[in-house]
């Protein structure tokens, strides 16, 4: 920020002059936002949902102002056209600060303003920075406040950003759809506690979870509808200040129609302004998916655990060697990697509920950190999820012989004598074959307790894994 | 545990055998686990909602058994009627477990099952420990396993236990309600960022928080859905291992009944038996439930800070009084225990969290901490909020005429200027107000940029709080 | 509290008068208190540390004014006595507050004030609520704040409940270290990512767990240090206000004597009245403890899978019976709770941060969250650690011969082969025994690649195992 | 990845041949990598400490092969200054990795292989890729596996970057150091729940920030000598293998010289490998850090609420413009900067703790996670204390009139006439001043409890705030 620049122009605020980069779009405010907040060396410019949500909100401003008369029409039509260019991308290293700022979105609302004013400048054939044709406060933030317009476009760039993570669970359901259908009728130990239990098929356990990363789909889905209200006409703190008659209503409308978006208007705007409920609740439902996600993905580390000192329910595909030192060792590499994304998506909430817990009175003003938290968290999940359905489930093995070897050799086959045996009977079988090292059929045929027609039929393994169902 | 009894019946499990009590309803495998796990001081007799809702659970399970011929009408009437009054609590001290045991719940669900096979056994005139009437495992346990009894029990333990909170949720909209009516045209300055900002009325403020509440309430009755949907019939693993065709239908039809639920299976009962989903989600809710309650109650705080040195917008009612050393000091410590309360539910938000992502495999081990810890959450949000609703809300009162002085003298009121004035003059105006002390109307009229009637208008209190609206 | 007492005293507060039970020690600060907060269900009574400290307290300033000529040498010791038979336990259960409370523990302070009060008053021969004779203000309060008495009983209270906590990890220490010798010959397969590694003994694990004990222990006991620096004399906020010359340095001295703790005064109290750094500090400590524990019972959980289809390297004794539908099943259920305990002391950490951040300028108010949690999180360890110890690590037997097959069929032995083949060699070889089933030295005598003897003695499992160290 | 490259050359792995773009350093296990690790956009290169790190690790390595004559002096020179150019950043954009990734460090001990294999083929006049010159795993990675030297060069980074943390701690307390001397003098209002309490000066309340912060400095100092014990020489799982004797110690020996870090070695290898105690135990001692730098802030916006409704006890320096609306209004943008990191800290804290939590056996597989998250922690931190000294601290100011006529104002000026009036009598006065809105002293004068002289001694304020100490 101290190079010095061959050409600037002066720029103004209220801590007085200040030379801008003649070349570039943004102003003033974003300069001193620049200098101030050097925090993450990421940059806005990272999150194109945002930009474009921003450019959205603008947009819709823009033309409600129209609408009501307080835009003129050239004004109007270069600010319209600015924010479709701004919305495509073509300025999104304009878009220079850190997402983590102070000032509640202040600095981010200030640089979508200046970038969009000097993109309609010269759309109107003016200089970058000549703002007596065109300001980024009096016309392209006309009728917002920070406080209505930041968090609109965030709420916004948030329903942008849940499509490719619903896109991305709906593929890791399908893979693990299509692995329960090749393993439907493998059977294996089913175990609780890590203590074998009773028989299933693998089938069963990939068909457990594509219904769960369908859930997880389908209470994410609904979670983002609470995103969908917005509190534009707000401006400063819910009062709508500032705002005409109409505006919040029309901007509304526009916006809704510019993003595709089922947007509706807060019915409490003072309650809406301060309010970050709606990210709380999705940020903790992202926490859902990332430990259920997490769960699975020990789960198959679990199973494939060995090769020969292990589970070795499952075999995972080789993606990458496993050890510097150890040859031919491989390890569960995506499922880790889908671990830690977990882990950070349960930081990443914690984050978010500090940082609503503290808001105060009409304002939030942490939210720069909870959208870039939930950005994150959303980023990471969605492509972990697709990391993992391609990488590792697809490529999915099992040798059934040995599975089936397994339950046969099982204890936990005696459950099945429950019924038949009562529980006091079964349970001496059960640690007689533990004690003993024999099988459960061989010490029950011993006893005379059943006949081998009888003791083959409770036992027959896709009965006990109810494998019709 | 060590203590011998004048009196003791002999009981067995694979253990071997062990002398309980002769006087209590308790067994074998209620002793063990008492004796192995000695870890809060708190016992399961403490959360009646978990006891009624074991006891229907193993109700409906004898009417379903029953129905299916698996159990004759003898036993499954006395267990019925022993279950109805275990339900109603009359047997409470017999739930003498700790919460936080190891197990997946088994030793919770052993403790039902020997109590109500005790006080079933009574019922048919035998002495209790005589099992070959009527047995914990053969007949009360009949077609269950703990991994599915134990989760439906939990589940509805949560229903149960939500409806305080719900209750205390909608007491506590309704004070702020009431308070919203009754300040409805107190002006004050609304803040963002803990700087004055624009006008606002103390109504749109409380307003806000009834509008806020509400919401959480009925987010909460949304999420609490998810915990209507559960595994009974799964047994085991969810194959169904040893619950006969039609009862898990059966089962689930006479616990909807009892416990006046609408209740569904799984549709996937392998994925239903280790899912624990519909809890974080719920822990998640709640967590949002305790975040905006404990901003509320920081606001109330800092609104009510002073009373000379501080914003004294509000004040509080006196309950105790504030110190033992400085006289006369009144504090908060209504709001200061609910933010207390808030920061234990985001810990257990944690606890349930780190449970829910430690399942392994066909089962999760940790239920008995996640119940723990949602129960804890909603005892101690319920109690909350029904003492914050009374002992606090109730009885705030304001200063009318300070307030409105403080709107006259503020800075703030150049932003309704704004649109007359433009950004620019306006700012310009505002730090001459704040270097020199003086009021912005005054500096207005002193440079005549508005007449005084134009500035009268623009600058009515009740127009810039909107307060039609 | 709305019963009605057959004999009552009338004693004042701020709010006017009350009538409190005539037989009661605590008075109409308490009784305020105790209608304000109903939320837990806990209450004072059930810390005995908390209230042995509150009296030690009390007790040094007692003495301290008489000292310095404040007290009279009559009521001082009157208070004296009294405070021995609190610390003692005798009149724990006049303690009836509810442990979440508002009010930064004013309550607290006063139910000890009013309690040693009453007892002092006995003591003289006055009736109880005789206050002219002795106050619980003027007198036990004497020189004294909430603000600094109530954070001193506190760290005092953390001291005392740490030494059982010590005390358990020690004796979890010596069990694993007892195993460690058992089994230090015991050669199995070590593994990492849950993939086959290279051969280790069942001696080095159980060493590895009894050194991070140690460490733990260690650590914890360094990170209590921080909260022997107390902040008796700051009064209110820290400027030592209505406290006389030399009052906190003979307080400290007193305290220090009574206590048999390593007290320090803190050198600056403005600053040690409002932070709350060392139990953040030792709250993260206690994390650090949970976390590592939780470990070695996952640890324990997974090494005694099976027992079939498991890793079943070692066998956990049974303490209860498993399963109330698998009869025989054995179940983990000692590391399994102490994994739940160890996912509460997270959520207490989150808790305890919270309410951290949220202290306010020149006090904390949320201190009595910080130490319900912490006091939870050190009993909660405490009876972890001992029951994981007796009731588990003790009783823990392996098979050797099934561990020694294990090591010889791995495929991890290839790594000891690495520095002489080389690692492309080397992966060759692994991944053909991998794909073929056969042994890694039958395929390099085979190619040819070493001698019989060389093999031999690079394969050596106790080499491998580096049995000598 | 897709992309054709006009020149490459081939490498092997386990999964077959590859084709690597000519003109790169790092090698197929990398290229494998990138392709498995797309999640965050980020990447190894931006954090040099790591680099750095890692090629003192394999330097440290290569010279005690050397001394032990297992790698020939031609190679270990080669390595040597290879090493020595990674480690000053010249090939920092040769690891291209994503820092959340499977493996446990795999990836990136292979990517510091392969890159310094390559420079150091390159010193020898040998192509890039020719391997049997000199071979990433056989001769850079030699006595070594991923788990001892990534654990180990993660420490060493870790180190590395507390540096600049340490000394933007340091520079933020001497900002507050220098305030604490400017206004040792200035008498203000002290609070304590928010409510009046009595007075202090504005010199106290930075001092008080000042020893925290050194006290912060110092527990982190102090905990950062936990990570300068490695494990180098532990190769796979702590056994050794691979590792001649005296290596360790000789690795050990070259690193602590090369890093000038007091390195250690474990004393048990085994616990060493899978242990992240020492993580765990710094990013709480980081969270500690965050909580009460956020406590600081949280007191700045406080005290600078206003201006005029609010307590407005300071006056930041304004360094933006605060409102896209509001003109004029500045808002406490860098402290609010610096609470959002703390927020950030919480939640990497979290992820660290989950992480951790999910080691299994011999090997923490998720250190990766835990790295990311604390060097993030750490590098936020550090900017965000710089800026808040710089950027707030120093150019704060007050109004000192305005402050003591507060103070004279004030009804807590009532506790110091506590010891003289008693607490009923002093508690009567503050009640009826507040209720009156009349003065303390005017009361109590007129009442003829004490003389103007008397009084006037006992209320002076620099007595009150003790102002000689």
């Amino acid at each position: 920020m101290t190079t010095t620049f061959s050409t600037t122009r002066t720029e103004h605020d209220l801590i007085g002059d200040a030379e801008v980069p003649a070349h570039v779009y943004w102003g003033v405010h974003t300069m001193r936002a620049a200098e101030n907040f050097q925090i993450t060396d990421q940059k806005l410019a990272d999150n194109p949902f945002l930009i474009a949500a921003l450019a959205r909100v603008k947009q819709a401003a823009a033309r409600a102002n129209l609408q009501l008369g307080l835009l003129d029409q050239t004004r109007a039509e270069a600010i319209d056209q600015a924010c479709d260019r701004v919305a495509a991308g073509e300025f999104n290293e304009q878009f220079i600060l850190d997402p983590i700022q102070g000032g509640a979105g202040t600095s981010t609302n200030m640089n979508a303003n200046e970038v969009i004013a000097n993109v309609a400048l010269e759309i109107l054939g003016h200089e970058k920075g000549d703002y007596q044709y065109l300001h980024p406060n009096d016309h392209v933030n006309l009728s917002q406040s920070t406080n209505d317009a930041y968090p609109t476009a965030v709420k916004i760039a948030t329903c942008f950003a849940a499509r490719p993570l619903l896109d991305a669970l709906t593929e890791l359901e399908q893979a693990c759809r299509s692995k329960a259908v090749e393993f439907r009728t493998v059977v294996k130990m089913g175990r609780t506690q890590l203590q074998d239990a009773v028989p299933m098929t693998v089938g069963q356990e990939f068909g457990g979870w594509a219904v769960t990363l369908r859930e997880d789909h389908d209470r994410l889905e609904e979670s983002l509808k609470l995103v969908t209200e917005i509190n534009l006409g707000a401006t400063a703190i819910g009062t709508g200040l500032n705002a005409p008659e109409g505006y919040a209503e029309a901007a509304r409308r526009h916006l809704a129609e510019l993003t595709n978006l089922p947007l509706t208007t807060s019915p409490h705007l003072v309650e809406a302004t301060s309010d970050v409920g709606s990210f709380v609740h999705l940020s903790g439902v992202l926490k859902r998916v990332a430990v259920k996600l997490s769960k699975i993905c020990s789960d198959l580390r679990l199973l494939s655990s060995g090769p020969r000192a292990g589970l070795n329910d499952i075999q995972l595909p080789a993606v990458q060697s496993g050890s510097s030192i150890m040859p031919g060792k491989v390890n569960p590499v995506i499922p880790e990697v889908v671990n830690q994304i977990a882990y950070q998506v349960v930081g990443f909430d914690a984050t978010v509920t500090m940082a609503a817990e503290g808001g105060q009175l009409q304002l939030n003003a942490f939210e720069p950190v909870i959208m870039h938290s939930i950005g994150q968290s959303m980023k990471h999940l969605a492509n972990g999820c697709t990391t993992l359905a391609r990488k590792c489930i697809a490529g999915i093995t099992v040798d059934e012989d040995a599975l089936r070897r397994q339950v046969e050799q099982s204890i936990g086959l005696v459950t099945a004598l429950n019924p038949v045996l009562g529980y006091t009977q079964s349970t001496m079988i059960a640690m007689e074959a533990l004690h003993t090292g024999r099988g459960v059929a061989e010490l029950v045929l011993e006893r005379g307790l059943l006949t081998k027609a009888e003791l083959s039929e409770l036992l027959r393994p896709e009965r006990l894994a109810n494998l019709a169902s």
